[in-house]
This record gives structure tokens, sequence and C-alpha cells, in this order.
């Protein structure tokens, strides 16, 4: 692709996560779109076709992000618990701050109201979450009951959740807060003969 | 009000939460309400004024349930923390099988595109949770780090992202296992000294 054309593609793909994340797909036209960008909306149909091939776009850029979010926390030197911990705060700090992953999680929210398959984080979430439980349990951190998989199925969805309605009850400012609070609740249950409140003060 | 208008006003609402829950907001008519209720639309805007007046009625229909809902997890003869699993169950169950708590749960997802405050269940289920983990401290079951507003904050927002997250994802049909699974995880951070695999299979 020629330098230009990306440009065009990449100020287009950024007013529009900005658009979502703050009014929602519904609430946002193309005309919008073209307004905070500053091209024209004849640019938005030529380089992703229609509203929906641009929300499934911001979507996809999110994702292209996660292997360098995630890289940080295969560090083998720092017990897998506590990198778990920590990339439960990475990806909360996204949730509130990053505008293309806010842009994801809303746009995921209204998925029903929107023509297009979103593929949605929670897999590759769920993955690396598996990988850090079985690593646990490899270097003997790990309580015995636990199932890396179906535990870190739960754990996705109890952190999103938590992020989330935090986020639309109380705003942003407070998510790691409750977060901290959330694995305070959980990491005891997950860990063998380590101190929980320290694991997650190191982590934060 | 005469029986009449109570019918007319009750039919309406059950077809409006039947919609809503399978169709979302946006994607229900002021006609598909007439149509699948049998009434006029004169009928709806006589008695509900607006498509957001029957939204909201809806919501307010599913809060006026919860005393009948809450009132046998009061009973002082159970352990509070094994009432407080109980009434978890109660409510995953409303969200997965309830027609006007499904509507409620989807109405409130799609809240930024309803032109109306509608109020959520959260404060009403906090409340309640931390009732039961006060009554736990008192019979001396509750952990001592444990202070019940904090956790009930954090044990209800978990809770429904579990719940909502795993309908999304699999379907109402496993709430009640992957509800088991956190609980597993959550409630010995909960329990003083019982055994909590025993407490989540009895109230199940």
């Amino acid at each position: 692709m020629q330098e230009r054309a990306r440009a065009t593609r990449r100020s287009l793909l950024e007013a529009a996560a900005c658009l979502f994340a703050e009014q929602g797909y519904a609430g946002t036209s193309v005309n919008d779109i073209s307004a905070r960008s500053g091209r024209t909306s004849g640019a938005i149909y030529f380089h992703y076709a229609s509203k929906e091939g641009l929300a499934l776009a911001v979507v996809k850029d999110r994702f292209a992000t996660w292997p360098a979010l995630a890289a940080p926390y295969t560090d083998p030197a720092v017990p897998p618990l506590e990198r778990l911990v920590a990339l439960s705060y990475e990806i909360a700090r996204a949730l509130a701050e990053d505008t293309v992953t806010r842009a994801g999680a809303r746009l995921w929210a209204e998925r029903d109201t929107i023509d297009a398959q979103l593929p949605d984080p929670f897999a590759l979430w769920t993955t690396a979450a598996t990988r850090l439980l079985a690593q646990a349990r490899t270097t003997g951190h790990l309580a015995h009951h636990v199932r890396p998989a179906a535990t870190a199925r739960t754990l996705v969805r109890a952190f999103f959740g938590l992020c989330t309605l935090t986020e639309a009850l109380e705003g942003p400012q407070t998510v790691t807060d409750r977060l901290t609070d959330w694995w305070g609740l959980t990491l005891p249950s997950l860990q063998r003969g380590t101190d929980p409140a320290e694991a997650v003060s190191r982590a934060a």
C-alpha cells in the first residue's frame, strides 16, 4: 500500500475509534467520521466499503496490538501468577484509557445492532490465562484443585464484567482499585503457599 | 385502574419484554409490539406514551419482582453465605430464563441507545449481598479480612459479568455450571473454617 493511502486509512480508523468509543456505533454516522478525520466520505467508502467495514477494522486493529501488549508477560523469571495479575492490570488500563480498545469493547457490547461478525478478545485472553496457570502448575505455585483451562475461562469473564461494570457505574478512574479488590478475593484460591496480598501489590 | 385497562397494559408489557429480549430495543418497533400483543399502536401510546416509556415499564416491572425473589433468602436458620450463594443461582436462573429479567438486562446493555434513564439492579443486589455478608460476620462464618460492602460490590460485578458473558459466548444452558466454577474460586476467600465445595453443592 502506498504511504498516502496508509495515512488516510489510519486517520479514518482513529477518527472512527474515537467516535465509536464516545458515541457508540448507532450514534456515529459516516459524515461524523468524515468531519472528525478531515477526509471525504468517499475515502471511507473507498478504503472500508461501509461503516460496518470500519467497525470491523477497528476491532481487528485492537487485536493486532495484542502480541505487543502480552509479550512482557512471558518473562520466565517472574512467577506466572504474578504475570497473570500484572497482565490483567495492563488489559484493564487499556480498557479504561486506550481509544481503540475502548471502541472495541463498546462495539462488542453493541454487536447485535451491527451488521458484521465482530471477533471478541475473550479467546485470546483465555488462552493467555490458561498458559500462565499451566506454567504456575509447573513451577509449583498453583493450588492443586485448580484446572487451568476452566479457571481461565471463569477468570476472564468475571474480570471483564468487573472492569466494564465498574466503568459504567463509577467511571474509569476506579477500575484499578476494584481490580485489586477482586484479586484479593480470587488470588488466594489460585495460590499454593504464598502471601496473596503481597502478589497483588507487587504486580499492580 | 379498571380490569380491562390493566389487562391491556400487562399484555403490552409482556409482548414488549419478549421482543426486547429477543430483538433488542432498536430492533423492536411499536408496530412489532402491537402485532405481538394483538393491541393497537394507539393503545401503546395511550398507556405508555412511547417505546421509551414501555422500556422503562419493563425495567420497573423487573424490579417489582425483586422482594418476592429475595424473600426466601432471609431465613436465619440457613447460614448467610449459603443464602448468598443460593440467591446468586436464583438471579442467574432469572437472567437465563425469565423474559422480563432478560429484557431488563438487554435494555441495560443497550442503555446508551435508549432515550430514557433506566435504573439498574446492581444497587439492590449489592445491598442484599452486603447484608448477607454482614450477617455472616455476626454468625462467625466470614473470614476476618472481608469487608462486607466493598466485597459485595466486587462480587455483584464479577457475578453479572460471568453470567452475561457466559450466555453471550455459550448460551444460557451453561450459566449454572460456570457459576459453580466461579463460586469454587471465590467462596473460600469469604469463608472462615468451612468446606467451600460443600457450601456450593448444597446451595446449587
